[in-house]
């Protein structure tokens, strides 16, 4: 696995207020003259914003209820991501952007993995299989589920898997928070309880220290 | 891997007569009074079949002429076969019908695999971890690469995997006839050279063997 230094992802559950960082760190970088690409997934290319459809839309009567089974979710998910890799974060780190990513990996082994149940050494192989990059610095925007789901879905247009059960979500926080005490270098754990500019602050000054350390 | 002896399996490249075949031995399983199922891949389920669409559309404006990377084309066929195995497969043969597929999973080892460079290993890995059965009877129609060409690009209407270059689909031919020499019970090549009656006859024929040995 290849660590990407320019490669930033932001993590955590529903309502963590990753947007807000997002906007955030991509004007400090700027401000630093780097050039910078937001991102997100699933999607980050007009195929894999296709697949993203494909994976969070509502049972409906338009997709004739069928919902996705937990194998197809998990390869979906990692579809989207190798054709991102490849097309969108690849070539913008090549040519020395930085690349702010909301959600990546890390998201699959807490949604897909300890979340839905899929098993974590399988991620793992697909991780190395199809991603075969990681970040050189992930901030996990960590907020306790209730406040987070109450916050999501006060902005409504609830998605598939934001309309998960409660408990769905407790095991996705408690998962992003296990992977970060294994790698505390590289997944930093933000307070998002906070107001939204005192987190935003908190990510600013961690992507500075990083850049001092990855320069 | 659990075999499934009511799934039976077409395999072949491009023109090798699967669907005249397919028709055969549907009529053969009915008269002899078993409920059966028709169904392909990439596809056969709603869901299946808008992944085969992002598979198998050919590049155009309306896309954005973006092609599916390798790592992104494996996963999404094994996500479409994920849902085809747990929508549709595995709920007729539970209820006691055949299942007839015009391709399975043999189909990426061939062609994501040993024509597009995957790695086998990685593929029989997707296959243990989301699909999990194999068929009780693959029918290879094996037939020279220029001739099956000559035929499919002679009805038209040929999508992105079929408009490969031909040296392509030598290295799939070459695939499935080494996977029919390394499980001679399970996968029977016919030549499909012959007379399209003459294939479907040799089929059926190798069908009625099978459900001999399948009661």
């Amino acid at each position: 696995m290849q660590v990407r230094p320019r490669l930033v992802t932001l993590e955590g559950g529903e309502g963590a207020g990753k947007s807000t960082v997002l906007v955030a760190l991509r004007d400090a970088l700027e401000a630093a003259g780097e050039e910078v690409v937001c991102t997100r997934e699933p999607g980050g290319t007009p195929l894999a914003e296709r697949i993203r459809a494909l994976l969070l839309d509502t049972p409906s009567a338009a997709n004739g209820h069928e919902v996705p089974a937990p194998g197809t979710e998990l390869l979906l998910m990692f579809a989207a991501r190798a054709q991102h890799v490849h097309r969108t974060i690849e070539p913008a780190l090549a040519r020395g952007a930085w690349v702010i990513s909301d959600r990546f990996t890390d998201a699959s082994f807490a949604y897909q993995g300890a979340a839905r149940g899929g098993d974590p050494r399988f991620i793992a192989e697909l991780e190395r299989n199809v991603v075969g990059i990681r970040p050189g610095l992930t901030l996990l925007l960590d907020v306790p589920v209730d406040i987070g789901l109450a916050r999501a879905r006060g902005r409504g247009g609830v998605d598939r898997i934001e309309s998960e059960a409660d408990d769905f979500f407790q095991r996705v926080r408690e998962a992003y928070l296990e992977r970060a005490r294994a790698e505390p270098d590289r997944i930093r754990v933000i307070d998002a309880r906070q107001p939204a500019d005192a987190v935003a602050a908190e990510a600013v000054a961690l992507l500075h220290a990083h850049r001092g350390g990855a320069r």
